[in-house]
């Protein structure tokens, strides 16, 4: 058996726990963006709530919903029943995602497809910067921001966030 | 040299492990679910095979397809060389994957879109549950239930998938 | 204390560093993959062309763009300020990603989708072959080839590299 430095090792060893937290940290948050779709084109109010941070902030050109029970009743709405009752897709980009220890955020553009007599149509294309929150139950959004892609200036404001240099 | 506790170091490395394949499996996963549009819209139908497990299905709205030899022969078929010759795309959006040991499951959104003589037109857009078993060739898909989403409540039965409690 | 295998923990810990770095590899390129349209959506030239690799070329059906100072002019011309008046977003799909050492191929879908008078537009869907390479500065574009997907055989060729055998 040959020597084997083993305080290089621990170091090693220790190296790739930070590694592999850092990839398990970017497919966390990407589950948690893409159950956002699942959630609220099935009217599942709960599991939408349960995605935010107790005081998250979800900032569309539509409402400002302040909390996960608002997010809930946002998804019990008439208006989103009737989208979901004519058959909508709320459908997430791949992210540019950034993780800084307990905080992460992702820039992502989004897309709601709803079922037109031909097909679907593209109801809305927009710009998001999610905000997140490692907390004992997983990562929670603690702010998301969306604004519609429609040549004024809101949209790209998020989108550069993509080039925002690390802290 | 200080003391280094060895044994803890090897129950490290064989947590390193395991959370290393998990996150090397929703990849393989991701890669597997990517695959099938470049396979269906270039007809290549061998492709399109080989990402079936031996009696895994494709349950559509359209068709139910038992078997690579019968996914095969969709891929060849005079209907799909028709949107080929139109131009089509069948596009994944980043699905919501759980990995189990050996089987995993993943839920997400598609949408075909076909050339049109402005652009292209948004044909469907479908919820999905794809159900994968890892093989010695790699990860395989067993069934993928596809529903276009159009305000009935079978592609809901599929999204709420994203938050069944694991096993 | 148990005996541990020492040499057999260090082979396990460099076997874990080569699957992470390729773990980090993919995340890296879809990360690369993912800035372009932020970039481009926003007129951020410079940040365009930092994705570049200094004689990296764009190939697509409009343009042959060969350099990141070519990138960037385009990203600053008359044609793409007016699609970002209007409201444009380039989303890509989830690519298939394969990583061969310091060398990377990805093959994704692309939409361009344009704010409408009533929603948004599909202008353009097409297929794409990305090569990236490993630098200094991490991983940067050499070649991305753009072929809209409209029934001819261009878009087909790249979209079978997702089938290429590892070389």
């Amino acid at each position: 058996m040959n020597v084997v430095d083993y305080e290089g090792l621990d170091e090693r060893v220790s190296a790739l726990e930070g590694r592999v937290r850092q990839l398990e940290d970017s497919l966390a948050i990407m589950r948690l963006i893409n159950s956002w779709g699942p959630a609220v084109d099935t009217g599942s109010s709960q599991a939408a709530a349960d995605l935010w941070y107790e005081d998250g902030v979800l900032d569309s050109d539509l409402s400002r919903l302040e909390g996960p029970a608002a997010v809930s009743a946002m998804v019990d709405s008439e208006g989103q029943r009737a989208l979901i009752d004519r058959g909508c897709a709320h459908v997430q980009s791949a992210p540019v995602i950034t993780v800084e220890g307990d905080r992460a955020t992702a820039i992502a553009y989004s897309q709601v497809f709803l079922h037109a007599q031909e097909g679907h149509d593209v109801w809305r294309v927009s710009a998001n910067r999610w905000e997140c929150q490692r907390t004992p139950d997983g990562w929670k959004v603690t702010r998301r921001v969306n604004r519609v892609v429609d040549g004024t200036a809101d949209s790209r404001a998020l989108l550069v966030g993509a080039f925002d240099p690390p802290r």
